[in-house]
């Protein structure tokens, strides 16, 4: 259960329905998935937040899309977010990602979360050579 | 200050030092960053962590070293170790990580945690689309 | 599924059973939720949270009842933790939370998230005009 | 250290530079705080993210100012994020929070990050009494 | 659901079939938890990771087993891991954690939980005295 | 620098010198560390802490004293709390934590955040064999 009702096509107002209907046309698919009908709580929210998921993950840019997603995902995991976790790795497929890379993933962010947690825990100072700001 | 001496060449251990080599060897670089010489107040964790690192990072696999480094970046930022956003930033660049990539990874990461967030406060259930698992 | 049972009233040792009734006395409700039930494993855990929770939480004191509430959501939000976001979102639902108010405490929390991570990710250094301990 | 060079005004480009003179107007302040300076590094990410924080926390809404602010602040406390701690804990001052309202938003904090590991390791599942989405 | 099917034993090929295998001997069972069986996705991760657990929690080692499992119970805890407190106190519970111990696992992690994020609102510079690094 | 003045003895009121006295008393030392005095910017939340502390961490229990700091360790390298990874690793130092203790305490908090983080990107179903409240 969600803490807000998730909104029906047939409860939402017309701009509710508008994300909605962009939704479907960016992906082409009829299907809206369950974040965008519970963010619907707020038009105000669900308009600038799929704004800006179109923008940085719907155009083409220094990175390409399945890059993206991956960094998506690992953000998702080590914020403990399952529902992201679930639909980000969707999408990671939906754009070609093998099973060889998804087993990458998982290694590198199985890693990562090892050296993190080490790191934190010996108080590493920061090495000077890492200054990117050194002339 | 680190929760433990930095050990220095001089008084590393031979099994430290073999792997203080290594690390020299595999990078091409006469520099061991701290994270190592803190690392090597045990031994054997020093030498299951750099094998790690370098069998997940440093050998060609299905993704390729620079997407590897900002998958590392993400998972360390969305953990809150500095010290490894710095080194692995510094391994980013030193890859080829372009000004655009990196503008890049920061608004995929930036998003992912906004849309994390929205999601565990809306306790969204996943939508059974997402479900990998089906026939 | 929980990792200890759940107390029934009838199971309940006196010390338990005073802390439930105190619970329902407080709130004029005859509902006693599963936190308190699963807590109840160890009688002296249960008294310390209790109290913790009434002192903090149902004293009037410099912020109003509401606002409280707004602030626990957002760390529960920001640790994850799907149980406390959901009883706390009631919490404040019955305190008077207005639709317009949970949209802007979704609004600042995501942007909170955000910019965290920017910060981190940027390995931003504290200004020293922040620092509130200067003469 | 930061991992990108903090951007001076002499050397932000036009667009960057109409940023930080609307950073300046709407605050009535000359001073553009660290993250800024960081952020600047891709323009087009400064831009989003000062339009976001302008728009959320800067306009009249159903939550006042100074409520937002503490809910900001209980985000970053609970991401770890010590520059947004510093930076929206001298906000809320700015904005009138006394010694009082300070000491409750950290008893709340405190409490809040208790009953959420509780939860967590007791892995309590959620009452159906808090299903807001019930006819 | 997960993100990937659970293998059968019918469906597993021999290196994970030998793993499965060494499971069981190494724990004296026939069942082999799900973890296990989704990880089997990639067979190197599997390998290397059921190495990690054995090595690491299987071996007599300074700490004694309950003690590591305890540690195991707190960092999962923290980390927001439903799956691995679940798992975790079931061992613990396997080496013989009485329900005195339970609660005292609890009320240290939520203590720590308390003073971890009022050290971090507070951000509290970190004291001299306790550098282990000076003569 | 933290968000409020440490306060030095000479500044304490009778509260809060009671409480450094305490802390003085207790540990046998004259030290107080700056965690407290920054917590007493509240002489209530101080007085709270302290009891809380000292009621878990200072009294004879189901586990011993050195287990108690191990876990406040581990939850606080988990929270990234630099401050109290640094005082509590301090504190099991002076209560007798031996290298190869604190290197088998590393060991256990890498594997945790390595498995913890594959549950989670996996995001795998808790096995029904792990209910601790079936008949």
């Amino acid at each position: 259960m969600s803490t807000v009702p998730l909104l029906s096509d047939d409860a939402a107002d017309p701009r509710v329905r508008a994300v909605f209907d962009d939704i479907r046309a960016s992906r082409g698919t009829d299907y809206v998935n369950r974040f965008w009908r519970a963010l619907a709580t707020d038009p105000a929210l669900l308009e600038t937040t799929w704004a800006e998921v179109k923008r940085v993950m719907g155009q083409s840019s220094a990175l390409d899309g399945l890059t993206k997603e991956l960094i998506y995902i690992a953000v998702s995991v080590a914020n403990g977010c399952g529902y992201c976790v679930h639909s980000h790795t969707a999408s990671a497929r939906a754009r070609g990602m093998s099973d060889a890379q998804y087993a990458d993933l998982l290694a590198v962010v199985a890693l990562a979360a090892r050296t993190n947690h080490l790191a934190t825990a010996l108080q590493v100072p920061v090495d000077p050579a890492f200054d990117a700001t050194r002339a």
